[in-house]
């Protein structure tokens, strides 16, 4: 039978999607009731309308339902008394004063690391070589973390073939902030994006760039652009080893990078190559993404292994790398691109790689406690 | 009725395969015999048993069954006297005197131009992205090459990501020859390789490039190898328009450059910077080979337009490109290129483009003309 302990055990392993610390830890489970098979659970929210509510929501129930006794769940939310704020905000910062472990290298000789600003987590989507898809799992990502209700931004650090702009339907110029600053163009369902594409007066004369060009001009698509306080900032990395990743990788203070790959043998001994420049850099090695590992044929709903046997898990295992998930190809996805649809386009295999990533981002939780919760600084306020 | 100077008028368009030049006009067409719809010639080759004689022989057939009358073809050859070699060594010598018209930029600032040698044709393969499969139609292209008679080399630049030694499965190291310089690795129809994988100490090791490393690394594989003569010499070059095709683009003596794109727009829109960046450099663009247009269902035969609806031809009308043709997404390719055997690898598409760069390669002629045909050099002196 079902008890009150289990329930909150299960509990323990939500996290609050903003905070990143357990719901039980930060005290917010209210209620638990129990009746047969079915079960009801209060949580007091931190902030009364959160974006984020729906995904919490979400969260208790998949934890509940793994359960094999609890067939039916109903999440209810109330809002966190402002006593009970203060104290949550009292305990989050005392944790923050434990300092981070430094990890890697620091920037390289003649590059300066930037400022981190609001910037709760900047994960870089990175591959060894080109044309396996990166721009669209940094895309297709956002647009998860952006549906889970988290501020989300894409840095198009790809100087050489800019792509983001294109698969957003973006064509607006940025404008400039009352500070002076570049407003960031937001897509449809609110995603900040800056990229080269965005300001370049020809979109399709080649951008030939000397390195210390691309450290200037990373400096202004990140410094120079006022991207408000996000939860998320994706930046989509040239493809390689080469140069231009490597002053990306340097200069922005990452949190975390993930590494793009696909199923040829060929690219995976180059995807070992980007993992280990990302191993040498100072920020967490998130996990391999395997994109185009098979086709389903349109016509007869058979499996394609288009590039060869899918191998992903394998080679990340090997790497000592977390597999985040293998995402098939989907002539759809060429569709939408051409038409800036991208935000249209949804596979489960997303879903599961943003839940890991929030997971893992969640580990730099003492990082996030710098600033308090987004959500409370806009909001809070009014409560 | 067939009359002997149709016969001659359509052999005009065959060119010797070596020196680029009509058969008719370097008076090798010896004898044309009619009967009915049947035309046997016999035509004169500059060296007895040249390697080349098999192209040659399929090019006057094909040329002459594009007539409507002429059913079957006999092509019977003999070998030139030496006076007769001699007169066309003249001959060839006095045209070679013309000077060639220069074209595009010189080379950028700090860049020396390295020399000639003894390679008649050098070819770059460019793509605006990667993942296009730029290699693989390098590999393909020399690989058709090669089969036709010529004697070819690949030079991997794509240092970031170099995957030609791989797909021939190349795993011998070069050795020094006896004058110094570096013996290319042979594949196993005959073709020459000199790839950074086949010298660096651990593959898997990222190569973090920067600029005047690739200037140097570039001057070492092409000017530190032993290339002997070539007919061909393919230059894989790094996807992009950033600093590294860059360099090797101004530090090679190019006669021309191939553009590799793929069907998806964003690709395109991509590959207009890289043909614009070619158009820059001092080199004949060739052309735009489309890769991965489409793929043919292994269960069930239909075409799935995996990456978006094919679209090369119209691009490359666009641009001014020439197009040199669509090749299919073929997962035989993965498997072959994994294993090391894209010889075994055959394509109609491939021969059709290997012919439109032959005949491209043969408005270089004056250039070619610096040094006597490669056949010549090593035979002639035994007739």
């Amino acid at each position: 039978l079902i008890d009150r302990t289990s329930v909150v055990n299960r509990l323990r392993g939500v996290l609050d999607p903003e905070i990143g610390i357990s719901i039980v830890d930060l005290n917010m489970v209210r209620d638990v009731y129990i009746e047969g098979s079915h079960v009801k659970v209060t949580i007091a929210l931190t902030v009364a309308h959160c974006p984020l509510a729906k995904t919490l929501q979400t969260d208790v129930e998949k934890a509940l339902k793994k359960s094999d006794e609890i067939k039916t769940v109903t999440v209810e939310t109330t809002a966190m008394s402002k006593t009970e704020l203060n104290e949550l905000r009292t305990s989050l910062q005392n944790r923050a004063t434990q300092p981070r472990p430094e990890q890697g290298n620091g920037p390289g000789p003649g590059i300066n690391r930037l400022g981190k600003r609001e910037l709760r987590n900047i994960i870089a989507v990175a591959s060894g070589k080109g044309g396996v898809g990166k721009s669209f799992v940094t895309s297709m990502l956002a647009v998860q973390l952006r549906r889970l209700g988290y501020e989300v931004g894409i840095l198009d650090a790809d100087l050489t073939g800019p792509s983001i702009a294109k698969v957003f339907g973006l064509k607006d110029r940025p404008s400039k902030s009352p500070t002076g600053r570049i407003t960031p163009v937001l897509t449809k369902t609110g995603i900040k994006v800056m990229s080269i594409n965005l300001v370049l007066d020809d979109p399709e004369m080649p951008v030939i760039w000397r390195g210390p060009i691309v450290n200037s001009v990373i400096r202004q698509l990140y410094w120079d652009v006022d991207w408000g306080s996000l939860h998320y900032l994706l930046v989509d990395l040239p493809p390689g080893t080469s140069d231009a990743p490597l002053t990306v990788l340097q200069s922005l203070p990452l949190d975390g990078v993930i590494v793009v790959s696909s199923p040829q043998e060929l690219a995976s001994l180059i995807v070992t190559k980007a993992v280990n420049m990302a191993k040498k850099m100072n920020a967490e090695l998130l996990g391999l993404v395997e994109n185009m590992s098979y086709l389903t044929c349109p016509h007869c709903g058979e499996t394609i292994n288009v590039f060869g046997e899918p191998q992903g898990e394998k080679l990340a295992k090997q790497l000592g790398v977390p597999f985040l998930g293998s995402v098939p190809v989907d002539p759809i996805i060429a569709r939408l691109s051409d038409h800036g649809q991208i935000e249209d386009y949804s596979t489960p295999v997303f879903q599961t790689v943003a839940d890991e990533l929030r997971l893992r981002a969640s580990q730099h939780v003492q990082q996030l406690m710098q600033g308090l919760p987004i959500a409370w600084s806009t909001q809070q306020s009014e409560s």
